[in-house]
Formats: C-alpha cells, structure tokens, sequence
C-alpha cells in the first residue's frame, strides 16, 4: 500500500519547480502519494505543466493541499511561525498530527520547520529537546549518523544521551545497522579528553544499557566509518558541518585549479571526466535526502535550500523510510527502559 | 645577522632523523643557526653522517645541545613535565627564556609543549592563557589564521577577546596583512545566531578598538578568506581542524577509487599527475609549518608529529620571521591599550 507523504511545495530556493518535479520523480520510483502544500492557484497549472513534460500525462498520486502562505529563507523562524499561521509548513506539519500523511519534507528554512515541528507535534515522550541528525559519506562506503547539527547549542550531559538513544534507534531501525557503534564527538580518545560537556557526558554514555558505546571519537572519525553514529552539542556539529562543506569547496576549487595549470594536466582532467562525476555523486548531499528531526511526534525531513529535485525525491524516500520504521515507538521504548 | 633558533630534535615521530634534515635545510635556506636538543651521543654521529650525505661536508651552522631525555607521543603530559625534568623541549624552551636563542620548535607531543612552554617561559601581562593557532589555506590563495585549535577547552568571553587581539597582531606583523579581518566562528552570520559563549563575546569585540571585526563567521568561511583571523574554543577549534582533515582523506580516497574504476579515468589520472602533486603541495600542512603558541613570553612552535624535513624547515622558518616582527611586544602593548 502507497504511503501518503506531505511536501512543502514553497520550501527551497527555487521553490515550487524541484519540489513538483521531486515529487513527480518519487511517484515514479516508489511507493507513495505526495501531498503538496501551498497556494493551489500558483501550483495547480506548473503541476499540470510538470505532470504534462516528465509524466508524458501518467496519472501520478501528486495532490494538492491548499496554504496561503510560506516561510521564506530570509524570515526569522520564531516570528514567521507565530505570523504565518497558514504556512505551507504549518500546514503540511498539520496533516502528519492528523494522521493524513506519514511523514513531511521541507527544503525550506530549517530553523523555521524545526520551530513548526516541535509546536505542532510535539516532543515525544522522554525527550527534553528533539535533535536535527544527517547521514555523512564514509570512506567505508557506509554511512554515519551524525546528531545534532544544529537544533540545539548550549546542550548538557542529559540532552547528550538523549541524542545518543535517538540516533541508536534510527541507525538500527531506518539504517539497518545491527548493534550501531556509538561515539561521543570530543577533541582526544582517552576518556579524560574533551570539554566539560564531553567528560561529564562520557560516564552517563557508559551506562547506557544495549548500547554499543565505543568512547570519545574526532573530527577525523567523522568520515571514516569507526562509529556509525556519532553525537555532539548542535553548535559543535553545525561547525563541523559547514567546515566539512568549505574543505570539500577548498579541495575541488584548488584541483581544479592545478589541473588547468598544464595542456597534460586539462587532457588527464577531461579523460578522467566521468571519474569525477561519479565522484561527486559519491559525495553530493542530495543522494541522502537532508535532516532527520528526531524526537518530536510524527517524521520530518529538513533538506538542503538549494534541492534539486532529486534532493526532493530521496527527502521523500526517506521520510516513507523513517514512517515505516517504528522509529519513535522504538525511541519511546528505549528511555522509557533507562 | 643570523637568527638563533633551538630545534627539539627527539619530537616526531621518526625523530632525530627529519629534525637533523630539516635543520641542515634550513640552514642552508635561511639565515639562521640551529641548536638541536637531545642526548648528544646519539644526535653527534647521525648529525655528521647527515652533513656528508645531504651537505657534501658543507660547513653548516647546526650545534647540539645536549638533554638526556625526552617526551614521547603517548606521554601525559602533565606528567612527563613534572618527571623529566631534562627533556630535549625544557631544554630547548629554557634556551629561549635565557636569550641563548629566539625562538622554540618541536614536532613533538602537543599537550606537553604547550605546559612546558607555559611553565618555562610565562604568559604574557594581560594574558590570562596562551593559544594555539595554526594557519588555513584558502581558496584565495592567501592564507587566514585560526585560533585557538585546542590550548584551551571551555573558554570564556574574556579569553576569546585575548585570542583575538593576539591573532590581529601575528596577523599583522608576521602575515604582513593591513587591518586584518577578524571573525568569531559561530552557526550562522547574524549577531544573535551562535551559542551563549558566542553570543556573550560578540558584543566584546565589537567594542575592541583598532580591530576591525567584522562578526560571526561559519565553518564553510574558515578557507574561503571571508577573514583573516578567525577566533573559537579550544574545542570546537580542534573538532572543525580534524574534521577538515577527515573531510581530506574522505575526498581524496572516493577520488582514487573513482579515478581506478575505468581505464580512461586511469589514463586521465596518469595525464593528470603533476597537477595532482601540484595539489597535495598547495593543501600540504608541511608547507605551513606548524601551529603558533601564543600568549607565552618567547616564540614557540608546534609541528605535526609526522614532520618531515621540509615541515621542519617550515617550523624554523615560521619560529624566526615571529622572532623578528616583535609580535609579544605587540600584543602586550595592545591588551594594556584595552
């Protein structure tokens, strides 16, 4: 049976064009229904212009469910909650709470769909602060789940494990990861390394039952698969985030340069073309769909501004994915157990 | 007149060898003498035997002074400082306070340098707890300096103030850069984003005179050159260096197995090897030499512990042209001017 999945068609940068055509894209692969949200007589004609160029007129499940209004990019979050109150968010996040859709996908302001979440579902039970998590490329070729990245700054200790419990669930439940390694983000591997924050949030790691914790992890372990899922206060894994982006702007920028610096270097670089292009592929944000909101009641996905509508159609997959996999009863269960 | 610098000569991790090479090197490169610290007896031989293979018996000024011990990587540190009392870097340190030379270098242990350099050297008035910073490349070509990268966990407002007056005069001095930008790493541009410490400092620095801040800056502006200077904790400085590292290895190992998978790509790669060297020289650390230990009252540098020779050169040449552009000066004269 399709799942019902609810998209903010007014969420990313080029809002609604990758949403539409995200959305037509999932129909096609997988097994859902997309609602999209947002003003009906802006995307009632591009859907059916959409559906006429990349459906060839198939008949895909892609609905429309009416909002007046949108959050933009540049709105603060907690005053665009609060005025808009017929947000495309707002009202997508409305239809998960009322169990007319599974899950719901934004590529809209991440601060503001965070803020929407939370008010319109709710936390679930035993979670102090829900965390925003994103899968990072390994060198092993299995990825990590990396939490939080951003939904918090100013964690304690007890946010900590709880983060530590939410990404165990997920990695298990959604990643299929039997017994997930579980590392704590510090700046050492002995147990004494580490701020504040980190040293008196090891011990309470180490007591966790059923839960594979390795100890402190680094930077560096962040890609390279030694813990599959590591957690971090949210200023500490949003700055690991975006360094992660500028090193990888830094790398490619700088290749590129030496490779136009000789004739050898452009042939090399033009018979290798489909090597890079697969490499970025390996590396390129939109094969994993964006965050992952965990611990509020009901699934909700945060991709990237700039989706593309590929982006929007992996959101989809792993909002079904997320659905489907009994992650909040599982996360319930597990500190209801503690 | 050439320029006294004492070399740790027990510190990497296949010390004595690239210490003895890298010091021939730099004399050879620079205008300055090299004190090599260590036991004597087994630098003397491997000291002559270097001279003839890579000097032709060249008369280069490279001196042994002798200390019977030494740190090794998985020394505590606080230990090992305590308990050998005549290691190769409280020899090689004492020389710097006696005036017997002008600056410090060790690729040795970091935790170890750092408290022996505090102990035997002293902060600077006004400084309340020295940094480290290193330096990024960026992709403008010109390099920006990061402080502080893990001398110092949980910091407090006042502390990230010192930093940043002590990173705007390296900057200035020894980077030769006018006005240099100072930025504070935070999670997003505005003056309200980032975590308490962040939010606390921002109005401090925006107090400082003749600093020319220009706010918050994220982990994707570390090697873009949006600043020049860019202050954090200890913590998250060390986390965002070594998941930059991470980033690297992640980024260069896809490439190779990308580069391996068809035989055009394994022309392409052939083709394209000069710029592939070209490009591991511009990202190479070993070109930068090191990172800076600043507060204390004398000049000393920390190398990676897998130095090599021209790492070693590097970190010479790095502890002399900080030697001559009068930086401790600079910053006591700045912190008393507050």
């Amino acid at each position: 049976m399709p799942i019902d999945i609810v998209l903010d068609a007014m969420g990313s940068d080029k809002a609604p064009e990758p949403e539409i055509r995200g959305a037509i894209l999932a129909c096609r692969q997988l097994d859902v229904r997309v609602h999209l949200t947002g003003p009906e007589d802006l995307l009632r004609p591009k859907l059916r212009e959409a559906l006429k160029a990349y459906a060839r007129g198939e008949r895909l499940p892609v609905f429309i469910s009416q909002a007046s209004e949108w959050i933009n990019m540049d709105d603060k979050a907690a005053q665009a909650v609060r005025s808009k109150r017929d947000s495309s968010m707002r009202v997508g996040l409305k239809m998960v709470r009322e169990g007319r859709a599974a899950g719901f996908v934004t590529a809209g302001n991440t601060g503001a769909a965070m803020a929407t979440a939370k008010m319109v579902l709710g936390s679930l039970s035993g979670v102090d602060r829900p965390a925003l998590a994103t899968i990072v490329p390994t060198t092993t070729g299995r990825p990590s789940l990396l939490l939080d990245v951003g939904a918090n700054v100013d964690s304690d200790p007890e946010n900590l494990v709880q983060f530590a419990v939410m990404g165990h669930v997920y990695a298990k439940n959604v990643l299929r990861i039997p017994n997930p390694r579980l590392g704590l983000l510090s700046i050492g591997e002995e147990d004494g390394k580490g701020n504040s924050l980190t040293r008196d949030t090891l011990p309470l790691l180490r007591e966790l039952k059923g839960i594979n914790f390795i100890g402190n992890v680094e930077g560096r372990d962040l890609f390279n698969g030694h813990a599959d899922v590591i957690v971090c206060d949210g200023f500490v894994g949003n700055v690991a985030l975006k360094t992660c982006e500028g090193t990888a702007k830094l790398l490619t920028v700088s290749l590129k340069e030496s490779l136009k610096s000789t004739v050898t270097s452009q042939v090399g670089a033009l018979l290798s073309r489909k090597a890079f292009a697969d490499f970025k592929k390996r590396l390129d944000y939109s094969e994993y769909g964006g965050a992952i909101l965990l611990g509020v009641r009901g699934v909700s996905i945060v991709g990237h501004g700039s989706s593309n509508e590929r982006a929007i159609m992996n959101g989809i997959r792993v909002a079904a994915e997320f659905a489907q996999a009994e992650v909040n009863q599982g996360i319930e269960t597990a500190l209801s157990a503690r």
